[in-house]
C-alpha cells in the first residue's frame, strides 16, 4: 500500500519479480489490491493478506503504528515474524517501516535502534555501503562503531574482500569535524577492523571505501545531496540494518522496476543471511581484536 | 600563496582580473612571486606586497596564525585592515582564512564567530546562499538564526527581492531532523522574516529557497556532495560572512579563471556593501518584527 502511485506501481514490480521466480504476497486492502491486479491483466497473479489500515507519510510513524494494529507494513512485519515470509519490502513511510521491524520483528542483540544501510555507486564501478542512511536523526560515538559493523556485515554480503570503512567528514585528517565525528573517530580507530578514517564525499564517491558511517540525519543530507545533483532517486532499495530479519526500503517515488529490482535484492539479503551476518559482527570478536560492550550501543 | 598550483594560478588570475580594470596586490614571498609574474609575461603587472610566511593546508589554522605573524594571509587581512585593499581572497586554507579575518578585521556585533556563506546554483537559473557552508562545524541553534540573517543580507546583495529562507534538513515537515534542526526550526520560526520552513536537498537545487541554513559540518557536507555528484568545483567564490570587511574564499584547486571570477566577484560585494549590510542585519529590527539579543548569538 505504500509508495507515492500505490498500489499500481508495487503491484505491477510485484508481478515483475514473480515473472523472475520470487513469491511475492502483497499485504493491504483486498479490493484495492485486487482491483490493481485486475488492471495489470492479473487478476489472480499474487496472493493478497488482507490489511485493513495504511500509515500514511505524513503521519508521526511510532505513533501511527502503535494505534493502527492492522497497518499493512505491521501486518506484513508479522508475515516475517511467523516465517511465512522471509523478507518485507516497502515502498512506503521509511519511518513507519523501521518502527514495525523494530517492533513486529525486534532487534539484533546489541544494537538499540534499527538504522538504514544505502549503497552509493562509485566511480569504480563498485558500491559503497552507507549506514545510517537516514534511520536515526541522533547518534552518539559509540553508536557508530555498530553502524560500521553491520556495514562490514552487508559489505561481505555483497563480496567485499577486507572492506575498508571511513567516517563521513569534512575533511580527511583526523582531528576534523564536530564532536561527534571527532569522538567517533576515536572509537572506530580502535574498535574497528578496515578503519580508513576519515573520507569526505568526493572519497565516497571515488570508492575510497566500502563502507562509511555517518550519524542518521547526516547520512540522510549526504544521499539526498547526491540523489539531487544527479538526478538518480532509490536506484537501489536500502536495507534496515539491526533487526533478526531482512527488511528493505525503497523510494516513495520508485517505479515498477525498482519495486521489482528492491524484491530481488530482499531475496539476495535473504539467501546470504544478512540480518544473522550483522548480529554475528555485533555479538563476537573480528579478527580477534575486540569484543564490544554490548551496552554501549 | 594559497592554492593547489600557488602561486602561478593565483597569479594568473590576478592579471586576467588587473584585466578587467581591478587592481590587485599579491601578497607573500617576492621572489616567488615577482619569477610567477615574469613567467606570466607581466614582470612588472602587479604589486608585490612581501610576506614571509606561508600557512599550510595541513596546519592548524587559528595555532598557524598566531605563530607566524608574517603569513600572507594575516599581511592580505591587514591591508584590508588599514583600508590599503577593499577586500581580500584568498585560495588558500579556509580555516586560517576565517581566522585572519577574525583576528585581524574582527567580527561584527553579535556574531561570535565568521561562518562561510556559498552559492549553489539552482535549476532554476538562480543561486542559493548556503549559510553556514563550512566555517564553523557547531552551531548552537539561536546561531542559525544569525547565519539566516547574514544569509538574506548576502541574498539582498545579489538582488534578490524578499528571500524566503529554508533550514537544511531530512524532511520538510516541521519536527523533522536532529535536535538542532528542531530547535533552529522554532527559533527561525519567531525570528526571522522570509522563513518557509524545512528544505531537503532537492529543494535546495529546486530553488524552492534563496537562503538555506545549517551548521557548518551539515553544509560542508551537503556543497561537498553536490560538488562531488555534478563534477563542478568551486564555480563561485564563497564570501566569509560576519566580519567587518569583505573576504572571500575559492577552492584550493580553483582555475586561474576561478580566481579571477573570484577577484571580480570580491569587488561586487565591496561595491554593494555586503560586509556592512550583514551587521545591519544582525543589529536591528527587520520590518520591526524582531530584535535579535546579541547575546544569543
Amino acid at each position: 500500500m505504500g509508495g507515492d502511485d500505490a498500489p499500481s506501481v508495487t503491484v505491477h514490480g510485484a508481478l515483475q519479480a514473480r515473472g523472475d521466480g520470487l513469491e511475492v504476497i502483497l499485504v493491504g486492502q483486498p479490493e484495492i489490491l485486487s482491483a490493481a491486479l485486475a488492471e495489470a491483466g492479473a487478476p489472480d497473479g499474487l496472493r493478497i493478506v488482507a490489511a485493513s489500515d495504511v500509515i500514511g507519510m505524513d503521519e508521526d510513524p511510532a505513533f501511527a503504528l502503535r494505534s493502527k494494529r492492522d497497518a499493512s507494513v505491521r501486518v506484513a512485519a508479522r508475515l516475517v515474524a511467523t516465517g511465512e515470509a522471509d523478507a518485507l519490502v516497502s515502498a512506503g513511510s521509511t519511518g513507519a517501516t523501521l518502527a514495525a521491524a523494530h517492533l513486529v520483528l525486534g532487534r539484533v542483540p546489541g544494537v538499540r535502534r534499527p538504522v538504514i544501510g544505502a549503497l552509493i555507486p562509485s566511480r569504480r564501478g563498485g558500491r559503497v555501503v552507507l549506514v545510517d542512511a537516514g534511520g536515526r536523526a541522533h547518534a552518539q560515538p559509540d553508536a557508530l562503531v555498530g553502524y560500521a559493523r553491520m556495514g562490514l556485515a552487508y559489505a561481505g554480503v555483497l563480496g567485499v574482500g577486507a572492506p575498508r570503512v571511513g567516517l563521513l567528514n569534512v575533511g580527511t585528517e583526523p582531528g576534523k569535524g564536530n564532536a561527534l565525528a571527532k569522538a567517533a573517530y576515536e572509537l572506530l580507530h580502535l574498535g574497528v577492523p578496515g578503519f580508513s578514517g576519515n573520507v569526505e564525499p568526493g572519497g565516497v564517491l571515488a570508492g575510497d571505501v566500502d563502507v562509511v558511517v555517518a550519524d542518521g540525519f547526516t547520512g540522510n543530507v549526504f544521499l539526498k545531496a547526491l540523489e539531487a545533483a544527479s538526478g538518480r532517486y532509490g536506484d537501489s532499495a536500502a536495507v534496515v540494518l539491526g533487526v533478526t530479519d531482512e527488511v528493505l526500503v525503497t523510494h516513495g517515488a520508485a517505479t515498477a522496476e525498482q519495486v521489482a529490482r528492491a524484491l530481488r535484492m530482499a531475496a539476495e539479503v535473504t539467501a546470504a543471511g544478512l540480518s544473522g551476518k550483522v548480529a554475528a559482527q555485533l555479538q563476537g570478536t573480528v579478527d580477534g581484536r575486540d569484543v564490544l560492550n554490548e551496552e554501549a550501543l
